[in-house]
């Protein structure tokens, strides 16, 4: 079955690859220090076995031809229907692409990333990704209504169906939702898009401390239920960072926390007196120490552009950089961000708290004074593995497992868990063939 | 490994089962043709080595004691912890007494059925159930935090996260979510709770044709987007049954179709408007040629007990019916009740079209002139799985393939996913001992 794969990939080689004159990226064996797993290598029997059954021109063997194909950023990128809410596309659909063509049918693709303009929705499908907007529209696994899949024994698994309900034995998609492409590779895609939001607003609040924050959640969540669509916390220390390093100012002072809050919905004027409705009473309350509101598009883009330009600015310092995406139940959620800037407080320039709160999702950073260094890395893994243990949290919200991780998946998973995945990774790929390295050890 | 679930569980013999005064239902094997399979019988030494294990006092052999052991309506039903948006309970809580529970925090359970009152949560999870606000909410697999499961070497699979987003290894917990218990057995659910909707509105209208009814579809997304809690489809005939079997008249008059629409959000005037301006619309577009609405707790019950009764009104022709619950596209989603209503033209009395418009599910009924015959069953699951693969819908959207859809599970899913599927059942259950004879012959 393993040619059907090749055949279906290699009969589309003109364009089969997007900026091939971009730097390929450096191998993860020469990035981390990897040894070879028990992986068998090419030889000439290989060769001939491929060459007999595709046919001698359509097996490349100069290394120098090969060398593109080691990059996994594949494009099939076409469309294939949207009708009455369900849209269906290859995989190498980037993001952008078909939220936009949703958006001719007044439907939206219910999921946002800062990297919609370049990442695939089959890399989305198989991390699982999460994103600005699962506040509003829930996960991927609520939202992908079918995927084709080709396993690792090269078989095509066809479970694209376009139904919201279907309880016709096991539902096999959820496999392939954030295994990260180590039991089988997703190579079509059917997503529910709901109606495109017409209206969007955007209020911009300062906080006299966390408690605070936790208590204006429950009264958003409260006030404004059906149309909130994002929750953003930042903490002082980046909106500090952005000042300093990035030259852009807070629009409304400083304070020691901010919420950018985002809701959307079918009627402008009902937004508004539902949004400003909130603003008095969390004002009244003392909740919320000042604010501002927009509903301008350019104006709604120049208060997203803080929380965007908290990531983009860690360029700039980009050697100093730690970086942790992290979920803690929101009563320790800023907990952790104070035990870190303890621990660190004698190596550290600052330590940065920001992320997607209404779902309980911390980006923690932290920017040391000197560039980073395996010892340093190894410290910080362990103390913060530590308290993600202690309050429940987990150690990867919305970025994965990957290979950096998986040496940590036997200290936050039960060993009857851990043996279930293994198992499964075994049921769906005998030969470990498929993402090697990552997931487990 | 298997003494820690008999331990835990013959620990709560007492209070273990509901209404035990209740009748028993009537074995599987009683009810159809069903040969036994290749499994054991119990024998003095299975008795010894569970009194070694257990203690002789815990092992029930008097038949009579064991009885309602046969039954797995088993109730474990305490609610663990309630907090900011997550529920953690026993899998034996009835899903009203959750809700219940829920709405005392402002929130809701996001699943509601016909059966809250009777239906366990457990059982809800195992079975995917749909239901009425699947399309406000979402289907468990997105609502579903965690899960605690018994495997069927008896090890206890600990899923039972709490948190929206997280992305360490693979999301197991989707694995039991539908595949009806026959994986393992679900014990315990964590389950996120959205804000509970403080204002409900309903409107019943009155249509031409299902084309309207389509576009009426459409445009209630778009106008009503966010508040949008509930749309039912009811044809003609599911009306005149209740008129002349229930013995309830129409609000308003009799038309070939009617849509009930719920609404429901955090503020009851911008509901109110928004309904109206949709209505407006509707009538002005010719799409709904009349209609009621209703906000009062009572009036509004009383529009949703027409939908109510049909079902209910079945159990007065029992013998009579045929009961079919299917996923259609919508753009063939009546097509099919007028194909078996021409089929079924010279023995049908009725033909019953109505169901969760708003999600594609059809519940398709077939009420006979003469009581039910094995052989015109037989004829009628022939001809509708034909026009079901044809339309590409599903045979089963939300009750599942348990017993007797288990042989037509070949003819609707291609070798390649049944394999998978047989696959995965034989990892996880290597002998078959979990809800034997279902989904799989």
């Amino acid at each position: 079955m393993f040619s059907k794969v090749l055949k279906t990939y290699t009969g589309r080689a003109n364009g089969f690859y997007r900026n091939l004159s971009q730097k390929l990226p450096e191998f993860t064996k020469n990035v981390f220090d990897v040894s070879r797993g028990n992986y068998n290598y090419i030889n000439d029997g290989h060769i001939d076995y491929f060459r007999r059954v595709l046919g001698t021109n359509r097996v490349i063997t100069n290394p120098e031809d090969a060398e593109k194909y080691n990059v996994d950023w594949f494009s099939q990128d076409s469309i294939l229907f949207i009708c009455l809410g369900v849209l269906v596309c290859q995989a190498g659909c980037i993001l952008e692409t078909i939220d936009n063509k949703a958006a001719t049918k007044d439907l939206i693709v219910p999921l946002d990333l800062g990297a919609k303009g370049s990442c695939q929705i089959g890399g989305n499908v198989s991390t699982n990704a999460g994103g600005l907007r699962l506040l509003r529209f829930g996960n991927l696994h609520g939202n992908i209504l079918g995927l084709e899949v080709v396993k690792a024994d090269g078989e095509i698994l066809d479970c694209l169906g376009t139904l919201k309900k279907d309880n016709t034995g096991y539902h096999l998609k959820h496999l392939f939702i954030g295994s990260e492409g180590t039991l089988g590779f997703v190579t079509k895609v059917s997503i529910q898009c709901p109606s495109r939001p017409k209206y969007i607003n955007v209020a911009f609040l300062g906080l006299q401390n966390f408690n605070k924050a936790l208590k204006t959640l429950k009264l958003l969540r409260y006030r404004l239920g059906e149309i909130l669509s994002a929750i953003e916390m930042i903490d002082y220390c980046s909106m500090d960072f952005i000042k300093n390093v990035v030259g852009q100012q807070s629009p409304i002072g400083d304070y020691p926390f901010y919420l950018l809050i985002e809701t959307s919905g079918s009627n402008a004027l009902h937004n508004e007196e539902k949004l400003n409705s909130f603003l008095e009473e969390s004002l009244q309350k003392a909740l919320v120490l000042n604010g501002t509101v927009a509903n301008e598009p350019n104006k709604v883009q120049d208060i997203w552009s803080i929380r965007e330009n908290i990531p983009n600015g860690f360029q700039k310092v980009a050697s100093k950089m730690l970086y942790y995406d992290v979920s803690v139940p929101l009563a320790h959620y800023y907990t952790i961000v104070d035990d870190v800037a303890d621990y660190a407080k004698d190596i550290s320039e600052r330590v940065f708290g920001f992320g997607h709160i209404g779902d309980g999702n911390l980006h923690l950073h932290i920017q040391l004074k000197n560039d980073l260094t395996k010892e340093v890395k190894s410290n910080f893994d362990s103390f913060i593995l530590e308290k993600i243990v202690r309050y429940k949290g987990s150690i990867s919200a919305e970025h994965g497992v990957g290979f950096t991780k998986a040496k940590l998946m036997d200290k936050i998973k039960p060993p009857s868990t851990l043996k279930v995945m293994k198992d499964l990774k075994k049921l769906m790929d005998p030969n470990g063939i498929l993402n090697p390295y990552k997931i487990f050890i």
